[in-house]
């Protein structure tokens, strides 16, 4: 049998934590971390994830506060306050022009993604689930990503957006979608909450019986 | 310096892809990508994902009329409708009640997590979010996942959700928040998509300046 790929052992061995080091997170880390989570794949290329990185610690405080007093916000050195741009389609234009410049999307099929996403995102409600939905695969690879570098991380989605806008200078095109915490690891035991077994959340063919 | 970590690789080798070999995937390995998914973290760890695993040529050819045509459903060998549990909450107190069993949840945390959600998800909108949220943490460790075991995958997000409710006995509860089809790749060149550079969706301190 291959052995395991070291992904597979990665996904089991990142937790959510709630505890870090004090060692900064340097902006050359948090900038490839970004870098890393932008692979993730969205709606048409559109890739409507914006991240903003709290550092500072009256921010921190700050971002504590309107998470409800989640203390891991204010012990870690660096938390991304993960958007998503529900006026994303501004860009794809201009995505789209590079992309079929390079050879990656054919020239009639970049023009009928922008009529089709225009189309769609016109609903205010199917803008909302694909920012929540592309901002989270992105949250997803952030968080691996960081695992991967020798970081932590805790990802909360309880906290009051409103104030996280008002005190973080976000515009109202930007809809804030979760909190990651990042930092080096405290040394402290991390133990895995325990999953549903894949029969509660497997069905092959029908939906029933879940 | 160190060697770059595997899945920086993998993350930059994942491209999203319509076509695939014919050869199947097994059942053990569909269940397996479900077992990775499901390592993903969730609000409160009440996993709102659930599973439906779509193999039939017939519910392949109707899943794919349910997605506007787009071939990658058909050609796939399996596709995956991703759901969000809309009363996720239900299996909460059973999933807390083994964390605390194990240790890795006190007792009183327990309780509170318990009383928090069900304030929480009382708001319908704020509900619908975290299905999305959370199915789509899953879907991106079930596209890497599947990336890591020599498999590709497609993801999409245009579907006529009622329709494929109606089509696969899918209650009510259960919001599709995402269809993820996977094979194993054709022998294509594959070729990902540009990505917006690091200083146009990455802000320090400030949401300012997007």
């Amino acid at each position: 049998m291959a052995a395991m790929h070291p992904f597979l052992e990665l996904i089991r061995q990142r937790t959510s934590v709630e505890s870090f080091d004090t060692r900064p997170v340097d902006e050359e880390t948090i900038r490839a971390l970004v870098e890393d989570a932008a692979c993730a794949p969205s709606s048409f290329n559109i890739q409507h994830w914006r991240f903003v990185a709290v550092r500072e610690e009256a921010d921190r405080n700050r971002l504590c506060r309107a998470a409800f007093g989640q203390e891991q916000v204010r012990i870690a050195p660096v938390t991304f306050i993960v958007l998503g741009d529900l006026q994303g389609l501004d860009k794809l234009p201009r995505i789209n022009r590079e992309a079929v410049e390079i050879g990656a999307l054919p020239q009639g099929k970049a023009s009928a993604w922008e009529r089709m996403a225009a189309e769609i995102y016109a609903d205010p409600q199917l803008a909302r689930d694909e920012v929540l939905r592309s901002a989270s695969l992105a949250s997803m690879t952030l968080m691996l990503a960081a695992e991967a570098r020798g970081l932590a991380s805790g990802a909360l989605s309880g906290f009051d957006a409103g104030r996280v806008c008002a005190d973080f200078d976000i515009e109202e095109r930007y809809l804030p979608v979760m909190l990651i915490a990042v930092g080096y690891p405290a040394d402290v035991e991390r133990k895995q909450q325990p999953r549903l077994g894949v029969d509660e959340i497997l069905n092959f063919d029908r939906g029933r019986r879940f």
